[in-house]
């Protein structure tokens, strides 16, 4: 599997005419490798060259992980100095034999740190955004990485269905996180969460990016929670809103916009259609029913390894999808310092339309 | 508190000559601001020049955030499409006042993403690795800081000894590190984990990074369990190592060697000494008892808002030691195919010596 990934990689490479592909710790090197490091103060660098093996810069500390390598590569290795540093990663920069003029990297992965020491160790080298290439491969996924994702998606609907019978009017809303974050824990997830779960209530769901706060949950309040599971390494990220006691008439005239928006979504989506025809077949509802402005984020974006990741689901974005293709719906509408709205899926794109992954319940429901 | 930070690290500008201070999400940047921003896709930087307010680049969909900034702070926001981003970066640029041309960076979290924002909003500028700046004044910890650690360092050894009672023989390690993970929870830690537990058994604790495995614990193994707690942002790095039922008596050395390297690596610290004296006071007891060789590691590392920080304690390390500073002590053996023993505790530098923050017996237990 890793090897046909880098054989398949290389492909893409002489296309787009990259010599080298330089990954730091992060899941495209677990993508290529299996091989699972820590962003820390020690860099690892993985170099996929066009017309050779791969090369691996890395502290001594880390050589163990090596027995698990699936696929050959020259290994040069560190000690706890800094200052040798740069020796070694030139030298592992030289071991590459023929052209590394053009280097790709990925920019949100890519650090200071790793980046002077390619740059150091070839100077002359040019350095460009490796995102396309990449994500042209990790955005299709196979059959085993769509059975870890429908896992990841089935654990946090599990998790979430189990923390709801402790959720009513009185309960903080960092305690709906704790206790959803343990189910998620309990149900299989793998500790390292695609993130922390977001639980908003009343006015803090305006805010779409809300931590969980000591406010207790109200009467009367919409309540925000954004949550997801990972598994074997890929990631699900849901999002369910509900009402605590009832809700007055406009909002819940507000979650039935927000339900039909996130229904357009998913059904906007397929085979060679356009990121911006999904986004726009979301916002359309909510534009139409006089909300437009207060539908301020992309509708959605993709993920798997990572929980943010190619395709992103926004109206400038051209890009066609393709069978495979893993992203979130999940339109919303924020009234600030009042409430918020969002319902958030999971879908696959399937030779013939979108499969949504996620199929927990999206009418109203009251706690 | 944020405003008087900025002014010492102004202060340290001036002496070391940098002009602007760039800043991405992480933990300096709430050292600044108390703000706090995951690393995505969206770039936010955060300017602090020597002679002016501090600006901020951030996403639009992040402006409410910025309800909660302590100090004033110029803002320039981006819309959904990267391609305007470099147009707001380079009015960002233009806005700092004065002088421009060093410009100082973290470089274990700058990523080339925001890196290249700042490099062509500001092509005449010198890009340097301001790792000392931000170190001077983050390794130095005040009451309230220490106060955090404090009481992280006494979750995590709450949360173990709460898990110990179901760890025994024929238990899995990945068992032993959910629960320790969910106890970690319950006794109050935020759910960003320092890092994921370590839990390594037999032959798998010789490898210092080790992941919890299917593997079941058996009678004669040690097992390592490496674990730590966040409070307040701020983190506590612990190891412990345990018996299995029990163990042969060559074992038994090897983990009194190692009690007795503890114990002198944090007797050794203490204001005025070197880092370097510190890893020597571990490593000579080891080295004295004839397993030098298989301490492959620096005898310990800073913690505070990171669990990875600055003061590193190694052997060409000459910084020296200043009260306030904390860090851990733990030094270990390892032996390829056979096992591994690791006692880790976290110190604070005192006005006459060092303290230890972490309490927990290091006796030789058996589970």
């Amino acid at each position: 599997m890793f090897g046909a990934r880098i054989e398949n990689l290389k492909r893409n490479m002489v296309k787009q005419e990259v010599d080298v592909l330089a990954l730091n710790g992060g899941p495209t090197l677990s993508y290529f490798t299996g091989l699972h490091f820590h962003l820390m103060e020690r860099p690892v660098v993985l170099l996929l060259p066009v017309d050779n093996d791969p090369v691996i810069i890395l502290p001594e500390l880390e050589l163990a992980k090596l027995e698990d390598l699936p696929v050959f590569a020259d290994v040069f290795s560190y000690g706890e100095n800094p200052d040798t540093w740069y020796g070694v990663a030139a030298d592992a920069m030289t071991s590459l034999a023929g052209k590394k003029k053009k280097i790709a990297v990925e920019p949100v992965w890519l650090r200071f740190l790793e980046y002077e020491l390619l740059r150091r160790g070839c100077p002359e080298a040019e350095f460009i955004d490796g995102s396309g290439l990449v994500a042209r491969l990790r955005s299709i996924k196979d059959g085993g990485e769509l059975a870890h994702m429908r896992k990841a998606v089935r654990i946090a609907e599990d998790a979430l269905e189990a923390t709801l019978g402790s959720v009513r009017e009185g309960v903080k809303e960092e305690e709906v996180a704790s206790e959803l974050f343990l189910q998620l824990l309990r149900h299989g997830s793998e500790p390292d969460l695609p993130f922390s779960p977001i639980v908003s209530s009343g006015p803090n769901g305006a805010n779409p990016h809300a931590r969980p706060s000591e406010r207790k949950l109200c009467r009367g309040d919409l309540l925000v929670i954004d949550w997801g599971a990972r598994y074997n390494g890929y990631v699900s990220d849901l999002t369910r809103t509900f009402g605590i006691g009832e809700l007055d008439s406009e909002t819940e005239q507000v979650y039935q916009l927000v339900k039909s928006a996130n229904e357009a979504g998913r059904n906007a989506g397929g085979p060679g259609v356009a990121c911006s025809a999904v986004d726009r077949g979301a916002r359309n509802v909510i534009e139409t029913g006089g909300y437009g402005r207060f539908f301020s984020h992309r509708t959605g974006h993709g993920l798997g390894l990572e929980c943010h990741e190619p395709p992103f689901i926004r109206g400038d974005n051209m890009e066609v999808l393709r069978p495979g293709m893993t992203y979130t719906v999940e339109p919303g509408i924020y009234l600030a310092g009042r409430n918020g709205v969002r319902i958030e899926d999971d879908v696959v794109v399937t030779q013939s339309g979108v499969e949504s992954l996620s199929t927990m319940s999206r009418e109203l429901r009251y706690l």
